[in-house]
Formats: C-alpha cells, structure tokens, sequence
C-alpha cells in the first residue's frame, strides 16, 4: 500500500531557508535575552494532564492536546461518560499527559518545582512550541513557537524599566522600526472600575475592555450593559475612552478623577516612575503610549501590563505583551512570588520581518562550492581538495558521479551554489584549476596551490 | 486545590548550564553538516497516524504516542473493538495523529511529498527531539534528540566515503578520540548467508547476528538453530566469526571463500574502494574496523553499514550508525530512491562529553557583571551603566532592590556572576566605581568613564 505522503494538517515543514531564518530570529533574542542576564530554560513537550487542564478556561481546555494512554492502560475508559456523552470525560480518562499548551505554565511548574535550587529574582527565557488544536486557516497553526521572557521573585519596578527596553532593543536589532508599545496599568483599570461604582465587577469590566479592537467602543459598552452595568457609570466612563495626548498629560487628566482612590493612584504613580526611567533612553525602535483601554485579559495580571503594536503598515496587530502578576506559582504551591513577563509573537514577528524584507541575506548557510566530477582518473585528487575546503570553513559538495558538465552545472544552478569548480585531468596536469561564478558565468584558471585562498577570497563567509 | 509542581515521568527539564553544553553539542555538529553542504530541515512533531503506524513493526507501533482526538470526533470510539480487548485497535479509533516517533519516517515523508521542489541528490540532516512511550529508566527518555544527515537520490560510493569522514570530522570537532567506526555490508552478509547454504533465510540471519553483542556467539547459533539452520551451515559460519587482522587481510580471507559468489564479491569491491580512499585521510579521532558480524537489523539497509562504538573507558556502546538503503521513500510511492543516511546518538554522545570532560568552560553564557543597587538616589545612574554595558555585549544585572550589600553578593555568589560593580553616590560624586571580582575577593578602584573598557577586559566574552 502506498501511503500519501502528508503532514498533518495545521503542521509546517521547514526548508532550510526557512530554518536559516527561523534561526536567526531566534539568535536575535537569544543574544539580547543574555545580555540581559536572562537564562535559558527548556521544559518537556508534554506535562501531566492535570498540570494542564483547567488553566486556560473552558476553551483552552478543549485545545489542549491530550496524548492517549499507551498499551492496556485505555483498558479504563469510562463508558459511563461516554454512553452519557460526556465526551471531555471520557476523553480524560484515556489521557493522563498532554502537549504543553503554552510556556507560561510549564514556567511556573518549573519555578515550583525547583525552587530550592534557583536564585531569586530568576530570570528565565525560554523558546518552544506549543501546540493547539486550534482549527487550521491561513496563518495559524497547530504547532508554533512561543518565545517569553520573565523575572519572578521580586516587585521592583525597575523590572518594568527592563522589560520596556528589552523590547526596544530586540526590535532595534531586528531593524524593525514603528514598533508601539501600549502600556497600561490593572490598578488604574481598577481605579477606573471604582470610579463609575463598578469595583466589584473588575473582571467583567477588563474582559469586555479586551475585545475594544474587535468590537469597538460601541460594542464594549453594549457588553457592559448586559453585565448590568448602569447608564450612570457607562456615561462616567466615556470621556475616558476619549483622553487624548502624551502618557503624563493623560496621567495628570486621570489623576484628577481618581480623588480618593488609592487604587488608582497607586496606579498612575507606577507608570509615572516607569514613564519617567523610559525617557532617559532613546528609543529608535519603539514608541510607549499610554493606552488607558489595554485590557489584556489574563486573569493573573496585577500591576503594569503591556501589549506590542507592529508598524502599522502591515496590518499584523498585536506582536507581543505581558504584565506584571502577583500569584501564578500558587497554583503549585508556591505562594507570594510576584513577577513580570513578557512575550514575543515569534511567529507574527517573522511573517513581520519577510513582509518588510528585513531577513538579512547573509544568513543562508547553503553550498558555497560545488566540486565537479570528471570521473575515476580525478575523483580522488578532487575529493581531496572538497575536504581540505570544508577544513577551512567553506561548505564545499562533491558531484557525486561523473555525469555530464552540462547536469553538473545545472545541479548547482537549481541549488543555487554560487561557486563551481573544475579540475579535470588537464588542469591536473598543469597543476591548474579553473574556477566559475554561477552568478555572472565569469570563469577564470588559478594555479591550483592558491584554490583555497581563491575560494576563501570569493566566498563572503571566510 | 494545590497542584503538585512534577514534570511527567520519562521527560525532564533543562537548565541553562545544560541548554548551554547541548547547544554547543548542536552546534558544532550544524557547523559540521554545513560544511560537508547538508541542509537543515525540520518536520512537525506530530505526523498522520498512517505515515506512522506500521513501519516500526509491531514493538515500535506500540511505543508511537498517538494523541487523542480532539472534542466530539471521540464519538468514534471502537466500542466493539474495547469489549473484544483489541486495545490496539480501540486506540487507533480514538486518534489520527501520533508524535515523531524517529527521524527517518518523516524524512522519507518530506523527500516523497516535496520531490518536485528539491535538487537530488539531497542532502539534509534534521535535529529534533523524537518521543518513545517506553518503560522510563535510568538514562531512557520518553522525549529525546535524534540527529541524522543523509544524501537521497545517488548511488555514489563516495558518499559512503563522505558519511565516514563526516563522523571523524563532528568527533574530531568536539575533541572525542578513540572512536571506533566499525562497518560492514550487507552484500557481504548474504554472501556469507549464501556460503552457508542459507540464502532464503538472510533477514533470520541478520537478526540473530544482530544481537551479537547482547547474547554472545553461542546464543546467535542456538537462535539460528531453532531458526532452522543446519548442523552444516552453522559449522561454516563459526570461522567466519574469528576472523582476524586488518580489513584488508580480512577482505582477502573471504574472497577466497566466495568463489561463484557474484553478491558477496560485490560487497567485498565496493568496500575495497571506500577502505582505500578512508585511507587517503589521517584520521585522528576515529579508527575503521571491519567487522563481519555487524548486521544492524534495520531491515531496509542494502550496502555498506557502519556502527559507532563510543571510547571504550566509558563504556557507553553504540553512539550512531546508518548505511546504505535503496527503497526508503517507496512507502510514499517515490521509487528508487537510493540514499545513505546516519545517525548521531545525540543524548548518548552528550554523556559522552560529559563523562570525559569534554565540553569547554566558555560555552556559558550566564550572568557576567552585577550591578549593586544603592537605593533611589543613585539607581537610575547604575542602571544606565547597566544598559551601557548590555550594549556593548556584556551580560548584566541590576539587583532589583536595595536589599543589603551582604545579601546582593551573596545573590552574585549563588549565581556565579564573576564580577560586581559598586557604584554608589560617594563613588559617583568621585567619578569613580569598585569593582569586585567574586572569584578572587580582589577589589579595586577606577575612573568611571573606564568602566566599559575595564569590564570588557576582565570578561573572556568581549
């Protein structure tokens, strides 16, 4: 039986010229991660299901996928849900693992997990895929990257200054320019909540505010009357939607609301010291704008949340965030850990950086040289001289038979190998070789004694 | 509820030390690939249940990790299949999709799927993690890196030539001496199965040879007894076992033996020509040995094989192996496709490394200078050092508070950051700073406008 050969759908393969950028992506962070003194860490592909499950809401639940139990052990499925149609029931009595649905948990069961070997404040990055069984559609996947950086174990607010130039510095390095960094602060979402006599409603208050870019400011107010929300408190929160200006002249305008409101005014004046150590850098990359409808609609965040806007000329929105949280280790048993973390959309990032042409062209590792093969009188002599190529450094390949010069050619045309060499017996002879550039079909002769220094003269990566 | 903080058994963590030792390891193999003109390419972690199943044998279909269906399409449960006990059949009712399970599937699934946009021959490695549902023990992992290159589309006995010069060059890279390759062929293997009157029985031959090392001499003839084998055969085999000396001495022995032996002599010529161009080479790392009893069970191998035995002092066993196959991508209704492939025990090779102290010092990229903090009068001044130095490539921390001195080089201590910088407001009324070095306890004092040059010369890293 011949099988199609397919991947599964809402799965990528990656080319080499894909992995050569994908890689270089990640460099970028890697090596900014480190300069921040930020360590790398990598957890398993999957966790036990209760690790899981029930971290994510509802939906994040049904989009985790579960690994089926091995061998006899589906021996327990309980037919009981399943005749009754409880089909999540059933499902998580076939299953006691699962594909890490982000890194956000497997973050905080490792900081649990190994918290008498790590010194706090820990500063942890880490790069990995996740996966959800999302339904496939053009540009999202089932499989994807994830790339987070956090500090846990310490409420200093130069932690948010860092994180903010963090930012700026990943993009600055990436050449990419009208970045947005939206930044707000859940204590004045709370200060708000109090000001229109909704603070016992905080959570429905931030959850319609999340969906404001998709259902406008229309439809968050709609959202909020159906939560019962009162006309009174709806016509208070208007004009806020409506603050205009720079970040510390919205801050005065909301300072003069929030009388009383210590909330609030905890609030303003963390984003002022913030604001204030920010403007001390110029930023080349990013701009920070005070966005006082950023929701971001995890539950855990308690301070300064942030949400990343890519340049507007290409229409990906949101790029990266993250915020400050107070308790995401409790759920392991590991209380009072504040911390601050930060994302990067790795995959958005790079559809970014092809859109705009930002992939430098120096990062493709492929063939440089091919060696041509004149047959069994040669080969040898010119095998020699492809390993003595690759000694140096340069990604030499060796025609494997001696087909005709015209194949050879166009094999190295169809890969894109820049450099061809020839070294049949007559140059041999005249201890010779000669040497053509794919690229403008220039063709020279050099004594062979000088091929590698050639090679390296010609070849960008020496 | 408390969840306890455990990764699922069988899988584990990494920290940054180790990240950093298996990223060097990565490293220097791509570097390797690169310039012997291998490609990179990565494959989904999870592939279609039916490119998986069934190309394992039985064993291994039943340690691939299928993943449950997602939602209500568990509806399709086999029931008549559960209450019959056939769990195998339940399972596959219950999921379309199954984790990695090796390299090689989904190779022969990209080359088969992609075919039309490739250049053969095609030469790609792949590093990625596969997974195993077997029994977790001391050293065996559910989740683990495989490492392969191959070259699909020729039959060139170089590149049988170039697959033993890659394996010196990768161990000679990371300092790993006494290697031994050992090879064979399975051309060899049926003329000898043939010399023994066993011609139909080559594949119970090359398994029982197979388990060699495991169950001995004696045990290999008391299988091949009950395979079937004759008194006769069995007796012609035995000198076959103690041949001895080089592998050109050795080759000489057997041709005397396979007269009228047209499969077996192929064998013998084709590793002639590999054995006299290896010899071309000086190898430093590796030595080649022949060894006639090697089989590989792999039954899709049909020319030369080799096998990878780790230095004997770390008593390790195999760290890689491959050969030469005719008809891996006919599964996927590509025909004659020859190829070559090997492997790189990667996990096995990291042990290795690890056992003999192989990997450098200065693969760490932790933490370099720490940055005391003096509290607000002088905080926003350090941390504009700090952002100084991270932009001249130095890996720098602020401590987040003005906690204690003792405490902040205890901090320095507990991570291994060699160097403490103070910069307090005495120092910086006197345009000056302190630096400590945490691993000799010397201090010193120096102008503050030399603090980049004097960190980058007291950092390897600069």
């Amino acid at each position: 039986m011949v099988i199609k050969p397919a991947t599964s759908k809402g799965t990528r393969d990656f080319s080499s010229k894909e992995i050569a950028r994908r890689n270089y992506l990640k460099s970028v962070l890697q090596a900014t991660f480190e300069r921040f003194s930020f360590q790398p860490i990598e957890t398993p592909s999957f966790e036990r299901l209760e690790t899981l499950m029930g971290q994510y809401g509802e939906e994040g639940d049904r989009l985790i996928f579960k690994i089926l139990n091995s061998g006899e052990k589906v021996k327990n499925a309980d037919l009981t849900a399943f005749h009754a149609a409880a089909y999540q029931k059933f499902s998580k009595s076939l299953s006691d693992k699962a594909l890490r649905y982000d890194l956000t948990v497997p973050f905080a069961r490792y900081v649990s997990q190994h918290r008498n070997d790590l010194a706090f404040p820990f500063r942890r990055y880490q790069i990995q895929p996740v996966w959800r069984a999302d339904r496939p559609q053009h540009g999202r996947f089932q499989e994807f990257f994830q790339c987070d950086a956090d500090i846990v174990g310490d409420r200093s607010l130069w932690q948010e200054v860092e994180m903010l130039l963090l930012y700026e510095t990943v993009f600055d390095a990436l050449g990419l320019n009208g970045i947005t960094l939206k930044i707000n602060h859940r204590k004045i979402l709370a200060g708000i909540a109090r000001l229109i006599g909704a603070e016992s409603q905080l959570i429905a208050f931030t959850v319609a505010l999340d969906k404001l870019d998709k259902i406008g400011q229309e439809g968050v107010v709609k959202e909020l009357q159906t939560k019962g929300f009162s006309q009174e408190a709806l016509a208070k929160l208007s004009p806020l939607f409506e603050l205009e200006g720079s970040a510390s002249t919205k801050l005065v305008a909301l300072e003069a609301l929030f009388i009383d409101n210590a909330v609030g005014m905890e609030g303003i004046q963390e984003l002022r010291f913030i604001l204030q150590q920010i403007e001390q850098y110029n930023f080349k990359s990013a701009s920070v704008e005070l966005d006082l409808t950023l929701a971001r609609g995890l539950h855990y965040y308690t301070g300064m949340i942030v949400e990343v806007a890519a340049p507007e000329e290409v229409k990906m929105g949101s790029i990266g965030g993250g915020g400050r949280y107070d308790d995401l280790t409790s759920t392991f048993g590991l209380k009072n850990m504040s911390g601050i973390g930060v994302s990067f959309g790795f995959e958005r990032i790079y559809l970014v950086l092809e859109t705009l042409g930002l992939f430098p062209d120096d990062i493709d590792k492929s063939t440089q040289v091919l060696m041509v093969n004149f047959g069994a009188d040669t080969a040898a002599i010119s095998f020699e001289w492809v390993m003595k190529l690759r000694s140096q450094g340069v990604s030499c390949e060796f025609y494997p038979s001696d087909a005709k010069l015209k194949k050879q050619l166009g094999y190295a045309n169809q890969k894109n190998i820049p450099l061809v060499v020839l070294l049949g017996s007559e140059e041999i002879e005249r201890k010779e070789f000669v040497i053509k550039d794919m690229r403008s079909g220039e063709q020279s002769t050099h004594a062979l004694t000088d091929l590698a220094s050639v090679i390296l003269n010609k070849t960008a990566r020496a």
